[in-house]
């Protein structure tokens, strides 16, 4: 490792701490990685430590033994999840502490072997109570990418793989804002450029937005109370803390009832180790009644069938091209960045500050899973629709109109 | 890794999991380990799930992220622990799980530069409910070594980094018995003897052992129903399992209150990242009343500090010259290896199976850690003392007289 690398791992970690979770003194402070994170784990306790944190309690979840488990354990033992996993996640939130995630593409294809209604029953490590913390809003969290060489050799396949690395660093320390001179300075900026367009469209008061392209027609009901956020979130107390580094989305929560057509994916979705590609919906009355892909389908139709509102939206969310991921016409195979790179809608939990309080709020979706998948891009051309069911174009090549 | 290797690794895992730890269908098996140990980890858990255990909950625990709190958080939380963390190793015993530990003498003088009163007051990854699973029994467990680069340059610092890692490879192999056609047969059968020389010693009924060698005049007084134990023990329900890999060891509980004298270590003792030399310990009325050394005393100092029994012996183990680590001359800096070269004693948690129910048992030491030190060899005699205070020689050169 580079001292340059060293030098970006020590300036991602200060940055997940401070701008990203904004930890504070006295917190216990939750960290989510893999092996192989171990680098950024370390500058992230430490950066963590050196502003105060009281406890740094670090999770590292091993995607290997998740596969001897899918490739050798009884099939009715899969779903099931030691108490204590749910209980810590449950404290943190209790205690208000902090959450950091750390993700990349790691193992791609671990799980192409397993039978996918196998692979579908095993959903670690996502925790219900994960879910639930952060949309109760309880802690402060953020996620954040981590290069690894796994991952660069699928998103730069040609290049050799130190090379594919330097690659993936350099994008992701571009759309991390690393190498500016101040990157919280820089992400409290353009965090307020997007609570300002998210202030602008809940202005508007969309009823509907429909999305028109190649395989897609889809129409996503909003709640008459739709609120539209960006960039910082508040912890239910308050606290700020910008919970995707990086993040060039504005989102509101959609009428779980209310969606209606077919949605063709316009980048591949990595789900726990699967990679869907071409994947297709179909929602009916709110709930998708198809789901189908070129590959990797039955992983998606798993996670969609563990409750209710798993086969219903959580969310709605809008990129424009002003974004540093688009522009890169990279696929990173990550939800986190990929997500930044396009309009896109999750099946699952809503988050409840996406709607007023109320009986909006209390419609909005609830659910064990959260899956944001990417919808948006060029050919897709983004129609708001009022109340009277009229139409106009609100982002098409990207660009607001 | 050459494919020797990985043999070895997948011969080391399935030992551990069959006949260390014997893990049950239907079992939840926690593996404790550390950031390095991933491909012995991920053979366990194959092995594991392989014999149909419910569910592998892998504990990875980062002494760097330890070393980043020690530096920089607030002297006052250092002794904080999660509750989580203790409340899962107590829900794995009420489950009666079995624990499989992994060991290795990582990060050698990680925490060299700390404070010694700080690294003191983090004991982590040890906890208390760690040592009282164990000491009731509910668990099947088992402790197994592996070989590590790190741990490689410490034993054998004149040779070239592969070479020593292939050496301590060999050694371990060796001990462990890895070579042979049926490991786990051959640990039944070295067991067996074990247990045989424990009863042995039951039946002689010694009222105190006096160790005497250079720096050494120690007599550790035993209860009038104080057991030999060894080989493998049994779970509080009757399942048999081998706590330790190697194990070459006799031991017993010794009476809390009768320990009386002065005693060197024979080797160095790693705590938690601090390598002890030197190690001087003078015992009176049971209690240890002065620790000094070399390097290092303060941390083993601030141990027997956590509470009345840590100052006092709960254990003293026997260990002759018909095992395979003391020929080989090799010191491993780690306890498990160590310690079955030489006779030992412990300071703190005592096995209640060391002696007989009742007012005996009661009286048998508790404490919340369990810390060995060898301060057996060859110059060291063992004289075992009869009620009357005669003296008669029971270990000399290594070997039974």
């Amino acid at each position: 490792m580079t001292h340059m690398s060293d030098s970006r791992i020590d300036r991602l970690a200060e940055l997940a701490v401070a701008a990203g979770a904004n930890v504070q003194a006295g917190q216990v402070v939750s960290v989510s990685g893999r092996p192989g994170y171990e680098e950024l784990v370390r500058a992230i306790a430490a950066a963590a430590y050196r502003r105060g944190a009281r406890f740094v309690d670090v999770a590292y979840f091993d995607p290997y033994v998740k596969l001897a488990r899918l490739r050798h354990a009884a099939e009715d033992t899969l779903d099931w999840v030691p108490p204590w996993m749910g209980r810590r996640v449950l404290e943190i939130g209790e205690m208000a502490g902090a959450n950091i995630a750390i993700t990349s593409l790691q193992a791609p294809g671990i799980y192409d072997g397993i039978d996918p209604v196998r692979a579908g029953r095993d959903r670690l490590p996502s925790l219900r109570e994960g879910i639930q913390v952060v949309m109760q809003a309880q802690v402060n969290w953020t996620v954040v990418p981590f290069p690894t060489p796994e991952w660069a050799a699928v998103v730069f396949p040609d290049l050799a793989p130190a090379d594919a690395l330097e690659r993936l660093w350099e994008q992701i320390g571009h759309v991390c804002r690393l190498e500016e001179d101040d990157p919280a300075a820089a992400w409290r900026a353009r965090a307020a450029e997007l609570t300002a367009t998210a202030a602008g469209l809940t202005e508007r008061r969309i009823d509907a937005l429909r999305f028109v392209g190649p395989g897609t027609d889809l129409t996503v009901g909003l709640f008459p109370t739709s609120r539209w956020l960006g960039g910082e979130e508040h912890r239910a107390d308050g606290l700020l803390h910008l919970p995707n580094i990086p993040t060039e989305e504005v989102f509101t929560t959609p009428d779980p009832e209310r969606t209606e057509g077919y949605v063709t994916s316009t980048m591949p979705l990595e789900i726990a180790g699967t990679v869907i590609t071409g994947l297709r919906v179909r929602f009916e009355g709110g709930r998708a009644v198809e789901i189908t892909a070129d590959h990797g389908a039955e992983v998606l139709r798993a996670r969609a069938a563990v409750d209710d509102g798993a086969a219903r939206l959580g969310e709605v969310a809008l990129v424009d091209g002003s974004g540093r991921i688009g522009p890169l016409g990279t696929v990173f195979y990550e939800t986190l960045l990929d997500e930044n790179a396009a309009s896109h809608i999750a099946l699952g939990a809503a988050y409840p500050a996406g709607v007023a309080e109320g009986p909006d709020r209390e419609r909005a979706n609830t659910s064990e899973i959260h899956i944001d998948f990417m919808i948006g891009g060029p050919e897709v051309t983004v129609y708001a629709v009022d109340g009277d069911g009229h139409e106009s174009v609100l982002l098409a090549d990207g660009a607001w109109a």
